[in-house]
């Protein structure tokens, strides 16, 4: 049976866990302090064009959005975020129990628009008593958002004019940066982000690691010893040289986007046989992710020998399920779901 | 001038002051741990018809609301509001800081309907991942809402049984409760509300008192220790009396909804008044509090010389105001504000 | 019976109670935004010789150490404290409810040393992985302390030497800081607590008001929207004008120390007479509380008609109690004690 | 340079390693649903002797502590641990972060004595105003401690005889279990453990994996929805296999102890020269953790080729340093180092 239910099913890239091998009984310092760290780190800045930047591992994404989001806001504050947001729907409220609001705004097609914060942030202090209330204080993207869709530059540009007018930061949760990275049409690139976030994280669970994200701050000076915040919320690994060699393999070669872009290549494949088909889309495909609209009848057919995720019910016979591709999907596997449509 | 900015506005009802100055120099214990708190416990339990229930007085309402849900709810657990309810707007986000995701659900005037609970809680549980989403594990409502309105018995009851159907307790915040007991148009009684929710408060506040809101637990097993999470919370008043005199006070010869009566009977005249002279309401008045429509104009001259409260823009010539009348409402002030309509 | 358990038994100063009976009815805003908080804040900015200090009214003296210790420290850090201090032993854990670590060091008759402050702190930089550990970032003492004690100029200077040394703020619990003024011994005055502290409360509820602490900051810059994480906490009176009417009142015509000394005044008689009938103390007196050794025989005699609150054993046959007068404590009850010792 | 400086400082054990590689590109669903986690969890049930256990697995040690203590205690209980314990030391106010005190008691060699918890928890509630404190609500052991030194069975039993006279769960911290299964001189098996522990976890990290502890519930009802609370903590493995590959491998063939029988074959063969050469110890040596007692000039010495930890400045001429093995010390390394003792 052939999945397509997510992009983190596999194991990690092949040339990943050749390394660990090879380095498994190297005895190294713990808690990110080793030498695999210090090169991985060197290398994303170098990537990012960002040679003062403050880079951190850790492990997965819920675990990286709330220790940023807690190390920013003051007790009062709270983030701004699509309604649909990751941290807004799919963290068990990790933010919250780490004593903060998650102040959910309209998406469009799940992203956040500038004029949205702008506006949000505008009223919110033109409104009467705003010091009885939670201060939106921070913005929260993710890029891909959780519909597969990217920002343009000039979108990600207006955010920061907005953050930058409020003067709050602006967060970008690039767990599925890569495949954001490779997309056909976009003109984001890694240098971009890193210029116009004051925080972001390449993902690396869902790109071709076994497990880590790399957060970067552009400007190192917006959190004091983010690291102690890291251990305190017990998600420094002890073993961090882990997550140094996977993020010094990922960034060696361009292996990251490149790995990337076959996930896309796949979805392109299955995005033309849906389209020949007739099948229509929820939200137009634009990366690894696509929301096709099927018949229950079809869908229920579909799901003996494939496996998708249902996503949402679209109306009586219908309903939308989610088709993921990653830098593991097989071209044989892909050929046998387009035999299947 | 003449202020109807909103219902706290003065200190007590003088017999509370007068009971203040009589046992000034008693010693009592502290901490709520003396005979007046104990006497004030058993006026409320008999007024409620509830001879088993557990009372604890507290200071002020988002204290109370934030001390409450704490309490009852276990960490992946969130409470579910109306998008408008205070504790998800105007508590500077007392609950999230405590841990726990307000679930805001839409409103009706203020009011959270029983089926949108079940359809919420429903979905959530029938939907995918919900072990990796907040819980909607508590329902807050307030009675009268943040717009004055008041749930009839029949709402409470459909309510009740959705909560009992999906087995989470119904909280119901009182800040205004005496406003809502003393409506011409309520068939909720005390005794009623006692009946139908498992937590509920009385608010003093806003109703005669100093300060204090008298929490009552309708099955005492629910919460262990509910007065050491309200010491550490630094919440528990140390001359706990001041709270016991004051709600023994009120709750001597109905006083609680006899002076909220007047609050009522002043808010008709100026309910009649508006109609007589054409004014529109952006809710239908129920309590003390009336949602006024007024020309700009108008209100620019009005503001002269009488304190309303500018609630929002209605249009580009319209603003709704909020007017609020209390137990302290003076005929004579009522006589000014209606001369300048 | 005469009561002499603690200095919180009583309602407020007579002075007090009058002024609320004579702005029972006037209108004010709300939550701390009137005119009588303007003027209690100006008071005590005159009193304390500190024209730019922030001062903000909270109700009780948990909630407040808790909000201050909360506002000031980072996620990773913590609040030195004596062992016996009370944020460490009686608030129920309000510290780390919210997040933080109180790092317990010896104490000396209930004071902190400046030294073992300084060794503390330096023997935790020279330490190794100190990254993975809670920073001592905040000193945090009591005056006087809870064994009644009080620190001398001197010793004062010495903290606030070590804390500037370190770069940690110093806060001073002043939940009793009138008998700490009003004491013989002292040579402390509340301008040099102004001077030396970064912030301090002057402590209302056992010092004549009904309830109510006063914190100063002396250096404003430290917290930012200091009154919104009062809301958040629930914890901004909404009638805010009792606070300010009350240290209004105790601050004008030095209130606040003469009846302190009212209460040092009973004690010393108290002292006079333990010493003449040969008891012995637990800890030398210096404020209005005593720690005294009675032989079990006497103290089940004397709890007949005195009630004194018991402290811990001494020995098989004796045990130590304490005895607390207060500004409201009469001399014919302190009379009937002295007979019965 | 050979480094003795942790146990940690290597990737996995081969095994391991080969089978992430064998199953790498195999898709299996995420978050710890996969059937790698299935057997892994019944292999662990078997080797505990514990059919109705209910088995989580997490990253690392500070996580796991701290989501257990959080996940058991209500909002006013603490833990308690001995002083020099990890909670209280290392994890950077992990547990506080959580909200919880943990109560610090006096250890012996790291140990926590059942009549120091007996007398803590009796004094408490006999003690004043215990409403007002930290309830002492659970019990926190690590087995091996942090001073490498083990409870004896009769100890474990007089602890839980403990716990169970005072209803509170005892929770025991394998993160170096396997290292105390294979002592020498324990009398303590893995079954004991979770016949006498309410909770407990087998640390894998240092014992052999790249990774992972696994939690053992052995009275499932305790607490619900862990996983959810693991989620909202950030700290559910995306790709849960990894853990349950590498616990699978452990629990195969008895794997885990006896790699960790060659961490104390290794420390004995240091343990024997240093005895031989005369060197003292801070504590005698029972696990693979040495504290070995040297003048400073022998050890400036020893550093330039050996690594080992500094513990403690024991006095002007001597330092007590941590000689650390694990299952994969080298014999050769282990020669060298005896050759420059």
């Amino acid at each position: 049976m052939q999945y397509f239910l997510s992009d983190y099913m596999e194991g990690a890239h092949p040339l990943i866990l050749e390394r660990l091998m090879q380095t498994n009984m190297e005895k190294t310092p713990g808690y990110g302090t080793d030498h695999y760290c210090a090169e991985a780190r060197e290398k994303i800045r170098q990537a990012c064009g960002c040679p003062g930047a403050s880079v951190h591992f850790l492990v997965g994404g819920t675990q990286t959005n709330a220790t940023v989001i807690t190390s920013v806001l003051r007790p009062y504050e709270g983030v701004m975020a699509a309604e649909s947001g990751h941290i807004n729907q799919h963290e068990a409220g990790a933010v919250e129990a780490g004593g903060h609001k998650v102040l959910g705004l309209p998406h469009r097609n799940g992203k956040l628009a500038a004029e949205d914060v702008d506006r949000y942030v505008t009223e919110f202090y033109a409104g009467p008593s705003w010091e009885h209330m939670v201060a939106p204080a921070m913005v929260y993207i993710s890029h891909p958002t959780e519909y597969g869709t990217l920002y343009t530059l000039e979108e990600l540009k207006a955010l920061l004019a907005v953050c930058r007018k409020h003067q709050i930061p602006l967060f970008l949760d690039g767990a599925r940066l890569g495949y954001g990275l490779a997309a056909h049409g976009t003109d984001v690139t890694l240098k971009d982000i890193a210029a116009l976030c004051d925080i972001f994280y390449i993902g690396g669970t869902k790109v071709g690691a076994l497990f880590g994200e790399a957060v970067v701050f552009t400007h190192p000076g917006l959190v004091k010893q983010f690291d102690t915040i890291v251990k305190q919320r017990g998600v420094l690994l002890a073993k961090g040289r882990l997550l140094g060699l996977q993020f010094d393999t990922l960034f060696t070669d361009d292996l990251y986007v490149r790995i990337a872009r076959h996930a896309i290549d796949m979805a392109d494949r299955i995005v033309s046989a849906l389209r020949e088909k007739g099948y229509r889309f929820l939200i137009e495909p634009e990366t690894n992710q696509l929301f096709v609209i099927m018949e229950n009848r079809r869908l229920e057919e579909l799901s003996k020998t494939v496996g998708v995720e249902i996503w949402e019910k679209v109306d009586e016979d219908h309903t939308a399920v989610r088709i993921a591709t990653s830098w593991a999907t097989r071209e044989e596997d892909v050929a046998v779901l387009i035999g299947q449509l």
